[in-house]
C-alpha cells in the first residue's frame, strides 16, 4: 500500500498553470505516459521571454488567435531526458545520439509539416497552425517539473559541458542570429548593402533579443554597434558584450535627438547601414526606419505580439530606396549553428552573465514581474 | 541689319515657366549657346508624369527641399540632337555613336558624381543632392522647345525606327523596370519568393506606373497579375497590356473586400507573391501589406512625392516574414535595357496606344488638368 | 477455381527490367499490394530521359554508386490512381484532394527525411543517400504497368484537361525551371547580373532540358536566345518555341567561332549574360565559360551522370568574376509551379509535340536507341 | 649656379625599371611636373605582390595582353603627397580633406570610366581597358621613390597613427575582403549557405591573401577556418592570426588525405560551408571544388595570373549544387572599409607583423627572390 502511495505520488508533478491573464497557480498535474517514439524531459531551466510576459499579461497577444486557458508557459527550455518511449529513435535533429540523462534544447514550435509554409516554401517557422492553436494543455509549456515532447518536436542535444545559463539562451539567440543573417544583402560585395565586416548597426532595444543582436552583429564583423534602450543597467551590459556605443532613452528623450545622434555616428553622417528594431515598440518602427541610410536594410524583430499602430509615411521607405526585413523565429535548424555557436563564444565572454534572475517554480509570478519592471536582463525559472 | 534680326528671332525658343503651385505661363527665352562638350536637344514629346501633377499644384512636394520658381517641367523627355559643343565626344552613354539629327533620351537626374552615394555605394539613383537642388532653370525641363544637355547628362540614342509614343516611354518603363527587378529574391530557386516565373503579383494604382509593372511583371513570367485601381478605362487599359485580373476600387470599395479577393485569387489563399505599390496613396501602402503572403515580397515605388502619412502596425511585417523594398528612380544604364526591351516588345503588344492625349506647349496647363483628373492615361506635350 | 485463377492472373503485371549495361527484359512480376497509407499508380506514360539512357548503357554512370540489377527504368512518370491503402490520407503533397482515378506526378526521389541536407539544410534534392541506392527494386520505376508510392513520396494532381504529353514534360520541366530560376541572381536591380527581362542567354544543348532551358528563359523576360546544338532538327524545334538564334555544332565546328558568334550577338560584344549547360558534354562546358561575359552567370544543369573530364583554366574563372552555379534536380515543391506553368503555357506555345515518339513497353530497347540517336526530341513509354 | 645644379638634382628621382622577364635596374629619371589637378606622392612603402613575382619573372603573365618594356612594378602603394596642382581638388575619393604632407593610399587601377564595364555595370574593377595597358611608365609602379597620381586615380588617406606596415595592407585587404563578401550567399538566413557566423571554412594557400582571408573569415563569424598551405613558418602565421587548424601540404602529400582531414573537420563530415582559393595553383582549384559541401560555395581569388591548366570533372559542380564564384580585384570603395577595418583590427591582432622583410629599392631583385621562395610573408620595398 505504501509502496502504491509512493508510485503515485511519483507520477505527479508540479507546473505553472495560466488560468487568466494576469493570474497563475502552481498545481500539481499527473505525470504523462510517455508513448511509443516520444520522450519525457526533466526541465533544467527555462527562461521567461518578453513574449511569455505578453501573453501572461495580455487579453490578446495575437490578433488572429485566441488564447485558451488555462495553459504552461515558457519555450525557452533546456532539460535532461528523463524517459523514452519503446520506439524512440535515439537520435537528435541533427543526427546525434542521445539517450536518457542527456541534456537537449527542444525547438519550441511543432511545425505541421503539410500546410503551404511547411510543405511547399519549407519555412517551418512560418507554420500555418501556429503550435499553440493545438492543444497540448497543460505540458506544453516550460514552466514545469516536466515537458512531454512528442515525436514531432524537434529536439538538439547540448554539448555536456555547457552551463544552464548558456544553454537556455539556445532559443533567443537562434531567434537573433536569423534576424541578423537576414539582414545579409544581397549585393553586398560591391555594393556594401547589409550587415558585414566594417558596417555600422544600430539595435533598437537592450533586452535580451537586443543585446543577443548586437552580440551577433559584432561576430558578423561590424565595426561599430550603436544600442538604443534603456534603463542604464541593460545598456552597460550590452556595452560589456560589445556595443560600441549606447543611447539611453531615458536621458536622450526626444526622437530627433537619438536619430541625429546616430547619423553622427555613421561615417558618412547618412545613418546606419543595418537597424535590428529589437524593443517591440511601435514608436521604435517609426524612429528606426529614419535611422537607417538610404540604401540601407531593417529588420523588423521586436514585434512577436500586438503592441499597437503607428504612423508613417510611405514615402521614405521608396526616398531610402530601402529593404525592410521581417524576421519570425527560425526553423529548427537554426538551433544547430546556435548551440554550436553559443559553445564557442562562451570561451570568450561570459555568457552566462546574461541570465540575471532565477527563480523557482513557486515564484512564477515574482519571475514574470521582475522581467516586466527592466530591472534584469533574463529571468528564467529553476524547477 | 534683316538677316541681324532673323538670326536673333532664332535665338529665341518657347518653354513653360511654372511661377507657383498651380500657375504656369509660356515664356519665351533665349535659345543657350552650345558649350564645349554638351549638346542642345530639340524636343520631340514630353510625358507628362505623376509626380510632375504633384509638383505642379504642391506647396510642397518633398518634405526636405526647397521649390525654386521658377522652372520648365517635364522628364520623360525624347529629342533629336538639335547642335553641339564643338568638343562634344560623339557617343552616348554606352558608347553608340551619335550626332546631330539622332534622336536620344536623357536620363533627369544630373548625379554629382562625388557624393557617398555616387561613389562609394555606385547608386547615382540615390544622389545626395538631386538634380532639382541644382540651379539650372530655366532650361532644365521637356516642356519647351529645346533642353539643354550638359556633358554630365546622360544620354541614350533611341532606335530610328522606334515611334515617339514609344520612346517617350523609356523614362517611366525604367522606373518599372528597375522597381520589379527588384522584387528578384534571394533564395529564389528553391524558396519561391519573389518575383519569378508561375508567381502571383499585384499592382496597385493603374497609372502609368501601374501599367508598365503589370508588362513587366508578365515579361517576368508572372502567371497571374492583379491590378487594383481605377477607373474603369485605366483597368480595362491593363487588361489589354496583360494584366489577368483587374479590382476596381470605386466598385469594391472596403479594403478588406479587396484583400480578401486578392486571397482567392492566390494558389493557396494566403495572399500574392509579390506586391507593387504603384498608387502614390498612403492607404495603399497599408492595405498592400496585408495583400502579400507571408513571406511574399513588397515594393513601394508609388510614394515620389510626399502624400501624408498612414497607420501601420509594426507586427504584421515581423509577423509576415516580409520583404519590403524601396525603390527610388533608377540608376543611368537602366536606360539601356528600358530601350531594348521596349523595342522588342512594341513588336507584340501596342505599346504607343499608352500615349492617350497630346498636348501642344500651349496647352500645358490642359496637360496637367487632364493628367489629374485620371481620365487619362499618358498625356504627353509636343512642342 | 476460375476465379481464383482470373483473380491470380490480375495480381501481374509487366515491367521492363534491366539486367546489365545495354540489355533488358519485359517481365511479369507480381502486382503488388497496397499497404496502408501508399497508392499504386497505373502509368499512363513515361519518358526516356538522357540520364535513363546514360544508365541504361553505361558501365558506372556515378562513380560514387554501385548500380543493382535488375532495375526497372524510367523517373519521368504520369499516371492514374489505381487503388490507395486504406490509410491513404486523400491529399496529395501540396493538399489537394485525390482519390482513385485521379491523374498525378509523383516526384522521383524519395528523400530520406533524415540527413544532413533534408533536415538541416532544408534541401531534399541532395539527399545523402539517393533513392536508387534504396533497395525498391523491381517497382521503383516508370517502364510498368503499374508503379507503387509509397507514402514517404511526394506526389501531385495534374490538371484534369492537362494532355498526358504535355503532363509528362513535369519532371525535365521542373529541372530546367529550377536551373533557370538559380541564374537568377543577387543584386540583379542595379548590376544587371543573372537572369532577366532584356537578358541575353546561351543554352547549350538542344535535348529536352536545353529546349525547356530555352522556354523558361523567355518566360523570364529574356531578349535573346541563342541555343547551341544539334542536330538541325531539335534547332528547328527550339528556334520554334522561342529560340532566337541557333548554333549548329555540326556546321560550326571549331568551337572558337562558336564563341565569337555568341559574342557578335550580344549588345556590347562580350558575351552572354547566362549561359546554361544543358549538353552533358565535358567540352561544353569548357566552350561554355568562354561565351559568358565578366561579372556572368553560368548554370551547370547537364552533367547528372559521369562524361569525363575536361580540361580549364582556373584564370578564366577569377578574372570573368563569374557566378558559376550547379543545379542538381530540383526539391519536390518545384513541382507546383512546373505543373501551373505547363498547364498555362500549353494554351499558347504546342508543348505537345516535344513528345516527338511513342513506344509501348515492349518496344522499350526501340525506345532507348531512338533516344540514343539525338534523332528525336522526346521520346516516352506508353505502357 | 650652385642653387640651379641644387634645383637639377632635386629634379631626378629613383625608380626601378624592370627590362625584360628576370631583370631589373635602378635608374635616374626625371622626376615628373605635377600638371592641373593632379599630385605626386612620396612612396613611403610598396608591398612584393606575388603578381609583381608573377609578372617579373613571367613571359605572358596574361594570355590576353602583351607586357610593355620597362616598366616600374609595385601597386600595394602607401606613401606621401608631396606636391599638388594648381587645381588639385583637396579631397580624397570618399571626400575627406587632403593635403601635402598627408599620407594616402592610391587604388591601383584606373578605371576608363567609360567602358561597357565601368558605366553600363558600374564594375570599374572588370574595366575592359586595364591600366597596365595604359602607357603611363615608367612612373605607374610605387618601386621607386615617386610616383604621379593622375586626377583619375582614386586615392585614400590613410590615418595618421597608422603604422605604415599596416597601411601598406590596405590592397591586399581590399582583395581579400572582397573575395570573402562575395561568398555571402543569397538564402543565408535559412539555408544556412555561404560565409557567416558558425561556419566552416577552408582557406587554399598561407601567402598573404591567403593569410587576410582567413582574418576576414574570422571576423565574418566563421566558427572553424581551417588553412592548406606551406611551408610551416607561413601556417603558423595564419594560426597565430586566426585558423583554427592547418594543413600542411608539405606533410600531408596526397590531396585525397588532404580533402578527406577536411571533411573530417567539418561538423557533418561533408566538407567545408566555404572554400576560397588563394592559392593561384590549378591543382589547388581541382582539390578545392572537393573540400566545399554540397550546396557550398568556393571562391576563386588566387588565379591573377596565367597559371596553367587542370582537369576537372564538370559533373561535380553539377553533382554538388555549387555556387562557384570568381573575384577579381575589388571597385574603388572597397578600400574605404578596408583601411576603416584595418584601423580598427590593428588594436586587437599585430597586423603589422604581417611585413616580415624590407628591402630598400636597390635590393628589389632580391625582395623578389625572397617574396618568391616562400621564406617570407610579405615583403615590402622601402624606398
Amino acid at each position: 500500500m505504501d509502496i502504491e502511495c509512493e508510485k503515485e505520488m511519483e507520477e505527479v508533478m508540479k507546473a505553472v498553470m495560466v488560468t487568466k491573464p494576469g493570474k497563475l497557480e502552481i498545481r500539481e498535474v499527473e505525470k504523462p505516459k510517455v508513448a511509443d517514439e516520444d520522450l519525457l524531459l526533466r526541465v533544467n531551466m527555462c527562461g521567461v521571454c518578453g513574449t511569455d510576459v505578453h501573453m501572461f499579461y495580455s487579453e490578446k497577444p495575437y490578433p488572429w488567435m485566441e488564447q485558451s486557458y488555462p495553459y504552461t508557459p515558457g519555450h525557452e527550455i533546456v532539460g535532461t531526458i528523463e524517459e523514452v518511449g519503446e520506439n524512440f529513435d535515439g537520435h537528435d535533429f541533427l543526427g546525434e545520439p542521445i539517450t536518457v540523462g542527456d541534456r537537449i534544447a527542444p525547438y519550441p514550435p511543432i511545425p505541421c509539416g503539410k500546410c503551404y509554409y511547411c510543405r511547399y516554401l519549407m519555412q517551418p517557422n512560418l507554420c500555418k497552425f501556429p503550435p499553440l492553436e493545438r492543444k497540448t494543455p497543460p505540458l506544453r509549456g516550460g514552466f514545469a517539473e516536466m515537458k512531454y515532447i512528442p515525436k514531432e518536436q524537434p529536439i538538439f542535444k547540448i554539448p555536456k559541458d555547457m552551463p544552464l545559463e548558456v544553454a537556455v539562451l539556445v532559443e533567443p539567440f537562434a531567434t537573433a542570429l536569423r534576424a541578423v543573417e537576414r539582414s545579409f544583402q544581397p549585393g553586398v560585395p560591391d555594393r556594401f548593402e547589409g550587415m558585414g565586416p566594417g558596417k555600422t548597426v544600430v539595435v533598437q532595444g537592450s533586452g535580451t533579443i537586443g543585446l543577443l543582436s548586437v552580440i551577433v552583429s559584432k561576430l558578423c564583423g561590424a565595426s561599430k554597434v550603436i544600442v538604443v534602450g534603456a534603463p542604464e543597467f541593460r545598456l552597460k551590459m550590452c556595452e560589456e558584450f560589445g556595443a560600441d556605443i549606447s543611447i539611453n532613452i531615458e536621458e536622450v528623450k526626444a526622437p530627433e535627438d537619438r536619430i541625429d545622434e546616430v547619423k553622427k555616428q555613421t561615417p558618412f553622417k547618412e545613418g546606419a547601414d543595418v537597424v535590428i528594431e529589437a524593443a517591440g515598440v511601435p514608436q521604435a518602427f517609426a524612429e528606426g526606419i529614419q535611422m537607417v541610410r538610404r540604401g540601407g536594410t531593417y529588420v523588423e524583430v521586436g514585434h512577436f505580439t500586438y503592441q499597437g499602430e503607428v504612423m508613417i509615411n510611405p514615402q521614405i521607405l521608396c526616398y531610402k530606396d530601402i529593404h525592410l526585413i521581417g524576421s519570425w523565429g527560425y526553423s529548427a535548424p537554426e538551433f544547430g549553428p546556435a548551440i554550436r555557436i553559443l559553445n564557442s563564444l562562451r570561451r570568450k565572454i561570459p555568457l552566462h552573465k546574461i541570465v540575471t534572475h532565477k527563480f523557482p517554480l513557486e515564484k512564477a509570478l515574482e519571475a514574470f514581474e521582475t522581467a516586466r519592471k527592466w530591472n534584469c536582463m533574463k529571468a528564467v525559472i529553476v524547477p
